[in-house]
């Protein structure tokens, strides 16, 4: 039987990292035995997805004090402190790389009265945690999805909210590989995502290697298919979900909700709470990120476009919250008015 | 100032048809001296677009019998009817190349009584005829479309329904082009249009070739502007009207004309009357072509997906009738109901 593909692991005392540089072509796993190793591997986008890159900082950390010795609590202290500054600098803009290395350095400090290969033992426990958990999470986003899908439905996705950004499962995959342990077959549409080809790189990818019925379009066909009653539903992530339920996602989510909305086929996100910021009231406060021409205008060294043309190339967009029929968390799922229901959702923590 | 591209010139008793294989990093002109050049350049889509294939097509017929001598009239049409058939088979599918051929041929028979000297000059200037009268078509187009249009307005194009697709001005870029020479500003943003990017290689290349002020995004970024605010129209071509308005063009069409319908945006099919196919009663009776997966899973010879995965690669789409805010015709414009109107149309010829 196909198996879900795993972007990390770790096996036998080592941590074995997917090179997603290389996907689809070649499924290369490489060990990274230092806190270097795990640095370049985040910076050199080998691996790739908030989720991810969380975990694989955890693990950073424990590898980096795994063969010292320390004179003190405050030396081993000073040590991961430092290696955490340094891991925090691969990619900055990413909230759960943050998130992680913060929760590591906690638990560090609590280590105060242990001898030092406890502490380590304790350090390597803590990103074992880090990544279990946010497999728990992933799984029950699932479960929660298979309340309100059913057996032998088509759903559409767009780029990859999925195994390959998390530790495991997805978030918008999630149901997709639970539905496929249940003995459930969906048939799954992945719109490749341009200018960076997530969806055909990666969701296609992960899912064909799962052993799920996946079918590649360009984003542009994505409104024919709901014209032919050909999707029952969307699911797609989100980078943040504001107070009212204006949901950030990669760029083209929010032109397949407005077609979800006019052919009345339902429009689902897929979150862990944590995406979920209540201190952002509204989309609007939502920055969203212009990147280069580049990544429009050529294609493996090859331009596709005149030179010096004008592009605009924004990474996101906001889907408006009365767009969306309902946002599918580990706690839940919420429906509308969103700014009454999300809050609840923390209340019930 | 920037002049308008030109994709095939008659000038100085040669025939000169741009290379668009080599576009956009090269404009190269070649000079097509014998109908088995016009016959490879139509087959080797060197030219494309329904229009522009019809004018080579027949220059071709000219230029077959440029140099030839006939015993007779009989030996004459026997030759042009080989030739026009020869040419036939270029591109097999091409409606108005058949139409063009047609033309030429009822010409040469018209010719009975004159000298072979004087017959080839009449068929040069049938071919001559048949592309100044696409000039004129699309010139008309453009200038209905500058009644409903405002100086400083942002137009949305899809595909290349432009000047490189007919003999000048296009359909689709019509108006763009006259509002130039009328002084107005437009601002245009054109959609690359996956999988074969003429959005980008065509459209953006001769907007910004003529001095328009163009920007070149993804399709999947089309929702983010109109909801942003920033489309006052969109305006596609067409590869055939339905007598009830429904409108086959490529691929993505229809899925901005719900977004156009979603956020107030006014959405215009241009097209030249005989794309208008009263006996086609609506949409449903449309054939959609489906290509082979090729074109969305590699690009220049390098894999963008995974190897064996399915793909769903449909060239055209059905807009239906009812988002269509007009459909501007070089006679005039047609708005709803068009099961009425669009037969009007051809009551006034």
């Amino acid at each position: 039987m196909k198996e879900m593909i795993r972007p990390i692991e770790w096996k036998e005392g080592k941590l074995y990292i997917l090179n997603q540089l290389k996907l689809p072509m070649e499924t290369e796993y490489n060990i990274k035995a230092t806190v270097e190793d795990v640095f370049n591997a985040i910076r050199d986008m080998e691996l790739r997805g908030a989720p991810l890159i969380g975990i694989a900082a955890a693990y950073g950390v424990y590898l980096s004090v795994k063969d010292e010795s320390f004179v003190s609590h405050e030396d081993f202290m000073k040590f991961v402190d430092e290696k955490a500054l340094y891991l925090s600098q691969s990619r900055p803009t990413a909230v759960n790389l943050f998130w992680a290395l913060d929760r590591m350095k906690k638990r560090a400090k609590e280590l105060e009265n242990l001898l030092i290969e406890d502490k380590k033992k304790a350090l390597l426990e803590e990103a074992i945690k880090i990544h279990k958990e946010d497999e728990a999470i992933n799984r029950s986003i699932g479960e929660n999805f298979l309340k309100i899908l059913k057996d032998g439905m088509t759903i559409m996705t767009h780029c990859n909210a999925g195994s390959l950004a998390t530790s495991r499962y997805g978030t918008a995959t999630s149901p997709m590989y639970l539905a496929r342990e249940k003995g459930w077959s969906f048939k799954v549409f992945a719109n490749e995502t341009r200018p960076y080809l997530q969806g055909a790189r990666l969701t296609a990818f992960e899912l064909h290697h799962g052993g799920i019925d996946v079918t590649l379009i360009c984003d542009n066909m994505a409104g024919s298919l709901m014209a032919q009653g050909k999707v029952d539903a969307i699911i797609t992530g989100a980078d943040r979900v504001a107070a009212n339920g204006d949901t950030a996602n990669k760029i083209g989510t929010l032109q397949l909700a407005v077609m979800a909305k006019h052919y009345g086929v339902p429009f689902y996100v897929a979150v862990p709470t944590p995406t979920i910021d209540l201190s952002t009231p509204t989309g609007i406060e939502i920055p969203i990120e212009e990147r280069g021409s580049h990544e429009v205008t050529n294609w493996f060294g090859k331009a596709t476009a005149p030179e010096g043309i004008k592009v605009y190339n924004p990474a996101f967009d906001v889907t408006a919250h009365s767009l969306i029929t309902a946002i599918v968390t580990e706690k839940g799922i919420v429906y509308p008015p969103y700014n009454e229901n999300l809050k609840k959702l923390f209340l019930n923590i």
